[in-house]
Parts: C-alpha cells; structure tokens; sequence
C-alpha cells in the first residue's frame, strides 16, 4: 500500500497508525481510528483495512469530514467518526480509473483504498471519485442503561495491551463528589481518578481516559487479568 | 539503519515494509518481499535483513533490476527476484567507502546496507559498489510435480498472519471448468474462488492469491488452525 | 502523537525505532535507545515513552546532548544517554504553552512530549522549555564486580528477540589471547569470537556485541532457550 501512495504522490507522508489490530476486529480498529484521527492536521487522509473479508459485499468507501478523509471498506469501521462529526458525508467508490488495474479480490488495500487516498491528496476531489450514500454501515455499539434513578449498566467494550478496561460509561456519567460502587466481575472500584500513577500498585481504579471513556485500570498491572474481564463483560454502577 | 540513512541522506523517505518476519525464516522475507516490490516506485531501493547469522560466510550484495535495487546478504533473500526478473545483476558489496567506519560484525543491516542504500540514492552508481557476482545463493524453492494425468503434488510455502496457506500451485494449474478435489490433511477442498468472503464462515476455500500462488483460506477463520497444517505440509490435486 | 507532531511541523519527518518494548519495562527502552541514538543525524529529537505509570509524580523532561535531544518521562529511561554523555543538560519541561491544551492524565506523549519535540524541531530554544534541573531519577545499572583476580562477576541485563543475552560485561574485560571460563546456569563459555556465524549451530559463544556489551549467542538458535537464563541472570567469568 505505501508502495502505490508514493508511486502516485511521491511528495505524500505516509504515516503507520498501527498494525496491532488483531484480524476481524473491527470495534478495535474503530476506536484505535476514533481516539487518534482528531490529532492529524487538517485535510488527512487516514486509510484503514481490518477485515479480510473483501470482496463484493463489501463496498469501498470515502467518509469525508470537514477536516479529514477516512477511506476503508464499508463494515463500520468508520461508526465513530459518523457518530461524532454528524456532517460526514459518505461515498461509495466507483471510479475505476482512480484503482490499480487490475484489482485483484483480495487485497482492496493495495488496489483501490491505497491510490484512491493518493490522488485524493493530489488534488482529486471527492465528487469525482464516486457517487454519495445514505445507508454506511454503522456498529451497533452498546450505550449504558440508566436503569433505575442511581443504577447504571455498562459493558467492557475495549482492553487496551496494558490491561486497561475501557468501557462505555463517559467521565459525566458520574456526578462529582457522589459516593459510587463500580462493579466488575464481583470486584469492586469506588474511586474515580484522573491519573494511572494515583493507586497503589494493583490496586484498581477508575479513570477518566484519554479515549474519552471511563477505564478501568490498576497501577502498573493489568486489569483485565485481576478481573478476568473480557470485551463485553457487564459493568454495574451503583450510586450510594 | 533509519538513522544511518538520514544522516546520509536527509530527504530520503524510508518506509517500513515489516518487522513481522520470523527469525532465520528467509523464506518467509523473499515471499514478503516479492509480493510487495512491484508495486513500489521506480529507482526504490529496498534494505532486506532476516538473517542474523551475519559475517564473513554471507557476502552483503546489491541486485539492480531495471526498476529498482535490493542490498542485504547473499542468503536466498532475492531468490525470487531473480526468478521475475532475468536481467538482474548482482554485485558483491566491497567498497568499503561506502560503509559505516568500523563496520561490526554483528550488525550489517546498519553498518554496511543501510549506507551504501543511501548512498544509491544520493547517486552513487551500482559500478562504484562492487564487482558484479554470477553465482548469487538462490533458495530452491518446491515447485509442484505433476505426477500422473490429472494429478499434481504440491506443498504449502507460506502461511500468512490470517492463517491462510500459500501453496506453490498457480491458478493456471487449474483449468477452467474443471472439477477437482484438492487434499490437505484429510479434507477436502472442490472451490477455487476469487474472493475470501465467498464462503460460508469457516468454509475452506482455494482462492487466486495476491501473491500469484493459489491459497487455501476459510472464510474469517484460519485455516491453518482448521486443517493443522504447517509450511510443508503435502496438497495433493486430483481432477476428475 | 505522529498527528500532533505534524500538526505543529508539517515537515518532520517522524521515524518509529520501535513498538516492541514491553510495558513497563523501563531498562529495555533505555538500551534501545542508548543502542540507536548516535547512529541519527545532529539534531535529532528522540521522544522516548514506555511508562504508563503517568502523571504528577513523574516530571516530563526534555535531555540535550551537543548532538541530540531525549524527550520524555523522568523515569531513567535516559540514564544511559546521562552515562555517556557527562555535559547532557536536563531540564523540567514546565511552559505549558507548548503543550496540547487541554493536557489529559494519561497520554503525556500525545499532549506534552509529542508537541514539545515538534516546536523544538521548529527552532524553540530548550531555554524556552523549562528550568535546568540536576537530580533527573537514573536507573542502578548493575556494574560487573572484579571479585577477585582473575574472577568477574557480571550478570544479564537484557534479551533481544533472537535469545541473545545481553550481559554488563565489555570485551575490553577480556585480555587479548588469556584463556577463560564464562560460567552461566553451569554451562561454559571458553570462546569470545567477532561473529554469530563463527560456531557450528547452537554452539554457545561470547560475542563483543554491537551494543558494545559482551553478548552470548547461540548461533542461528537461542541462548537464552538453551541456558534457561533470564535477566539477572549472574554471569561469571573465570581467567585461567
């Protein structure tokens, strides 16, 4: 893929996100995109490939925002920026002559995404790359339930390689100065701090993140292992 | 290496390939390689290292095709350069003027590949770099013996991060319309498909590969996990 | 943080050394760094991160060499740069107007040392960075303890990926032509050679490595795999 870029744009700055997302994983490589893409300069152009599954289900896709462009196939990977910037608008693309010829079945990185991304930061505008869509695929992701007045369930929906659990509970979910019991896996956290050192060793806490989610992390340890927790575990909030 | 190349040449643009090649596997790297150059631009010069077992017994060498160069040691690494492209010509690497000063024993890539690499792409000719070599190491790569009417024997050669097997057949082996039953380890595979995402999840499928090479994959699963292959292992084709 | 930094300075060209350092593991970053850094050009700016262990407690830090800056947290991740370069000046990075606004508790990379590096690469004086300090936190590196004459005592510092130990020892321990035993987990090593490649597969040797420590290595197999040996490991060498 950096191959292509640069033999279309030789001046392009072809940047490594990550290559740590593992295989199928799309909800990893959303939030991996969604907690770094509002850091790049204005008019990037992010590329992203996760799923394997190419082919004809799967449309090829240019998400523009007002500040940048996301190009990727069309299996939600893009679902947080949708989310965040409500003016993105999406195309499906169908210019073949902005392709690789021949594009093969199974590598639309290399053969479509890739050179579409360079003659877009040649200069090549979004209308003429393909047609605009209403109907991109969006993840399904889990909102907490306010169940009751002081009862809120929530889920893991990300761990970090540190151990750090992510969930889907946001800093303002949580009234300042209110006593509170997270429960996780039978353990129990009650201290909502902004800082991974603020612990002792192990000791677990909650943590307003960087993603912009509340983590629950223990100081140089991992979390997920002392909880046995897993994407998807339940996450109970009680407040006293 | 990256320092060495920018302290050389500041407006050189190095790119990561990959750092995912197993130890000592330069099978593996000449796979990698072969299926990434050609799409690179023209006058790229490519920096290969697998092998640790540096020193005096692997002459470090420069393979110029008429797009592009290859510097690294004379272990196989290029053998599939060579094999695409004829007119290749290889030098052995013995101006020492263009080396780090001293020059380790244990770290080639950075005191002897890494320059003269930047040093080509300052202008430096292949002539100034060394003699050229007739006699470069080529790995002997299995290719697959069609042993009776209708039935060819081949081998896997590559299992990629998905767990998708690369086998030394060629879509060509295949002829269109033709039924056949490809064994792997007891099962069965009857479909030869363009697309990974043409099966059923789970499916085994034998698909026209990126690299050239028919690949056994199953849909969102690995297939080496499936059918407990290794590098290797036996493919027997039978046509019906 | 590849954002941040070219969003203050579009001409940076950002290069990664590694994403393989284990978390936490503090020493392992300062020896890739201490490995790499004098191979960069003059005036590079190295921004080094492995602890998660963020926030008040640990002073963000800028380091300058005559040749280099080290940005990063004050955890001894620069205790070898400090070693070898006695004039490294090491300031507090306290002008907050350097830094991403809002600063978060846990990405001190993105929000502090990321855009610190970019305005240092634009031309700001470390002067504008922050006040001079003196007492930046330095890792106890295990120095080898010339016991008696003729006995060393050193141990394992570090493993690279290919099982290869890293030991405190320096060749220069070693007397040219003097005959010795190098005792680790009761096996022996009697040759220190220039070369992985110099003994038959597996054999066990002493290299004078390139990270300028006397490293043992076990050709084209792991030494740590055949000694059992682990960091810490002691290491003692015997003079006949």
């Amino acid at each position: 893929m950096k191959g292509v870029i640069l033999g279309i744009n030789r001046e392009a700055n072809v940047v490594d996100l990550t290559h740590q997302v593992r295989s199928f994983d799309i909800l990893e490589a959303a939030f991996t995109l969604a907690r770094s893409y509002p850091y790049f300069p204005n008019g990037t152009v992010h590329v992203a490939v996760v799923d394997p599954g190419v082919g004809s289900t799967r449309r090829p896709i240019l998400a523009s925002t007002e500040r940048a462009h996301f190009i990727g196939p069309d299996n939600g990977i893009f679902s947080l920026v949708y989310e965040r910037e409500p003016s993105t608008v999406v195309r499906h693309l169908t210019a073949g002559r902005y392709f690789l010829d021949p594009v093969s079945q199974t590598f639309h990185g290399r053969d479509m995404f890739a050179p579409v991304a360079a003659w877009l930061s040649k200069g090549v505008s979004p209308e003429q790359l393909g047609e605009r869509i209403t109907d991109p695929v969006r993840l399904a992701l889990a909102a907490p339930e306010h169940a009751d007045t002081g009862v809120i369930r929530g889920a893991v929906i990300h761990i970090d390689k540190f151990g750090n659990l992510l969930t889907n509970l946001k800093p303002a979910d949580f009234p300042p100065g209110r006593s509170f019991r997270l429960l996780l896996n039978r353990r129990e956290v009650t201290r909502l701090v902004t800082d991974y050192a603020a612990g002792s060793p192990g000791e677990l806490l909650a943590i307003a993140g960087s993603a912009g989610f509340v983590e629950i992390a223990a100081n140089q340890r991992s979390a997920a292992a002392i909880l046995g927790a897993e994407r998807g575990s339940a996450v109970t909030v009680i407040f006293d």
